[in-house]
């Protein structure tokens, strides 16, 4: 049974409204997870899972058209001060491991990566020809070094994959790590690597007390791709995989799609939970429609906010940038406030008494003009004080909106001269 | 029976699923407004209701802050550039007739305004002395001029005004309409001139086929205020209401909140098909969280995806200004585009042919890496192309957030290359 130091749990419980002793047992019966590799110490850890604030990740890394290491730490910078409670660098390129390291060095929120992206562009070699046991040796570099969750494609078997290239769908492999072990499983003919020494890379997670992501490499790209054959028999074999893995002392969490439309995304919550024993649900987007690029943090913010309602614990934020370009550092900050939107809208259906409490106390400011309560209480408190700033009224107390005609003025004012003490039925 | 021009029903049946007959038959039952003044003649109409796409409105509007009409007239531009279906002239200060004048002639798709706004501004007195012959004159004036629909707050009666102000909410009234009308009541002690005179009201909106938007004053203005007494029970009123307007011959649309958390939203949606006989809904986001201001599109996108998802048929857009300031001609755009997504994602699962087939198409040409035919296809055509464009990949078929490791090439090239027959089961 999964036990964690209790500095780290106190810690992850700190902006709960759940106690340590509760995120113990949720830990324990693999319902929770709080990602912290056993060699680092982080300032704001988080606890991920059932009865908890919904969380939000971001994703930045360099990329074959960006080596800029110092641009990608102040996107990190960025991110957490949004509100990001994860980062996840997904570099695949250049100097990878320098990268890394600073981020271990300076990130107060765990770090996710997916292993196969160095070994991918590590080589000069093509993916195909990379031994099986590089596979492990990379994820046991990475451990070492002290990443706090990772990203494994172990759910796609050979089959599946033989499968997906007989069956196409309109986008068919939409995951860049899943789409890596397809090429390499059907160039060699060989199992996933990951799967078939799975028990393997149980040992190292436990070693290092490393969280496993176990990827969902079959994942919709394409509304009408979502919840097919593929998609569900991967997350079948991902709740085994988590079972076993629960059983060798690991946090495991599951990630989800994708592309989604409104009315499958309940389903599909429902079913991740019940096939994977209630682990963490880590979900991208969902996308609910997918005609909209430039906007796909918008497109991600209505089906994350549906997604975590119903359940999903994790959120990975999905920036303006998707499906066009690495995302800048507007992306990034963006990114994070509409996955941040989506989360907070869910906490408080999740009946999160904190949650519940923030809307009522910014309500109570809006009714008596309170700007600077207000503001101090929004997600970001940056961007309205802004927007009023430049666009100042003469009176404090309204804005340029309506200004005499303020509602809550004239309905103030109505009421404070009314008298008539008659009550309806 | 209502009936309208052959004509304004084929145009607006261009763009629909259904046709000309089916939009009739929607429209005698009630379930279906073609906004249109019988003394208009719109280049784009568009019919809102059962089984056709979810419409979107953008709100203009001169204020006490804004006299400029030209920066005006280039927010309706850019609205209807950006896909709004109508707009809505809520203007509360300087030349409101002259700013109408000059949207009835310019404008393509229909106008709404709230006549009582142009009483409240246009008296140097204050609003509680105005007439109640006055609130009928200013509806015959704007509809003969040729407004196309109205909201006319008629449901907020004497003893609900007076209920309100014996037992406030954590913010009490939040339509501008409601509070004027709630005001005007509770000082001169009389009932609301729209609800005690409504048959002149429907005479007037039957001469001149003006479409009666049935306001809800009572619209909840914080999450902790959403489905509460105040609000059902106007709701139940406007449900009677718009039975004697059909059956007057007008068309009627109910308005709708408002702030209202997710899990809400769908049994607003029921109730108000429900007691209101199916007559189109036209929701104000609802916003499913009170403490984003500054991305309030964000907020309401998510809701307004929610709400049309489950029935609603117009969504009246809401701006990143919103709750903050006057909306600039950028906070327009932005806002109708957030609006146009939330429909769009709702037409998916209302299973709109023409929906699902744009999403189709547009990840066909996704997974062909075709990004002309993508961005044509986008909701927004010219922001992708842009974002692209400032981070342009030396290969055209991908981009520079995966570049070599596309997922989509990747797996293309490793199908290509493989043989192995093998099914699974």
């Amino acid at each position: 049974m999964i036990k964690l130091p209790e500095g780290l749990v106190t810690r992850a419980a700190r902006n709960e409204d759940q106690g340590a002793g509760y995120i113990n047992k949720g830990v324990a019966a693999g319902e929770i997870v709080v990602p912290c590799n056993s060699g680092r110490c982080l300032d704001k850890p988080c606890a991920i899972g059932r009865g908890l604030s919904t969380k939000v990740n971001a994703n930045i890394g360099l990329s074959q058209y960006n080596s800029d290491i110092d641009s990608e730490l102040r996107k990190l910078d960025a991110a957490v001060e949004s509100g990001a409670d994860a980062v996840m660098d997904l570099s695949t390129g250049f100097d990878i491991q320098k990268l890394r390291a600073k981020i271990l060095s300076n990130a107060p929120v765990p770090l996710g990566t997916v292993p196969v992206y160095e070994l991918a562009c590590g080589k000069e070699q093509r993916f195909s020809t990379i031994r099986e046991e590089d596979f492990l040796e990379i994820i046991e570099k990475q451990a070492s070094e002290g990443v706090d969750f990772f990203t494994v494609h172990a759910g796609i078997t050979y089959d599946l994959a033989n499968y997906a290239s007989r069956n196409p769908r309109l986008i068919n492999i939409v995951s860049r790590g899943g789409a890596l072990l397809a090429s390499w499983m059907l160039k060699n003919k060989k199992e996933n690597p990951f799967y078939s020494n799975f028990d393997r890379v149980i040992e190292i997670c436990a070693e290092y007390n490393v969280t496993l992501s176990l990827g969902d490499s079959l994942r919709p790209g394409a509304i009408a791709d979502a919840t097919d054959f593929l998609q569900v028999q991967e997350l079948l074999l991902l709740g085994k995989l988590q079972e076993r893995a629960l059983s060798g002392g690991v946090q495991v969490m599951i990630e989800g799609p994708g592309h989604v439309p409104l009315d499958q995304i309940e389903a599909n919550v429902k079913l991740q939970k019940k096939v994977c024993h209630g682990a963490p649900f880590y979900v991208l987007g969902p996308l609910v429609t997918d005609a909209a690029p430039g906007y796909d943090h918008i497109v991600s913010a209505i089906g994350g906010a549906v997604a975590a309602w119903h359940g999903a614990d994790f959120l990975c934020y999905v920036t303006p940038a998707e499906h066009l370009r690495l995302p800048d550092i507007d992306d990034v900050r963006n990114g994070v406030i509409a996955s941040k939107i989506a989360a907070h809208a869910a906490d408080i259906v999740k009946k999160l008494p904190s949650a519940e409490n923030r809307d009522r106390l910014i309500s109570e400011a809006r009714a008596r003009r309170d700007w600077k309560t207000q503001f101090a209480l929004s997600l970001d408190p940056r961007l309205p004080e802004q927007m009023r700033s430049r666009s100042a009224p003469r009176e404090e107390d309204v804005c340029t909106m309506c200004s005499d005609y303020c509602s809550i003025k004239i309905t103030e004012e109505a009421v404070r001269d009314h008298k008539d003490g008659r009550d309806i039925a």
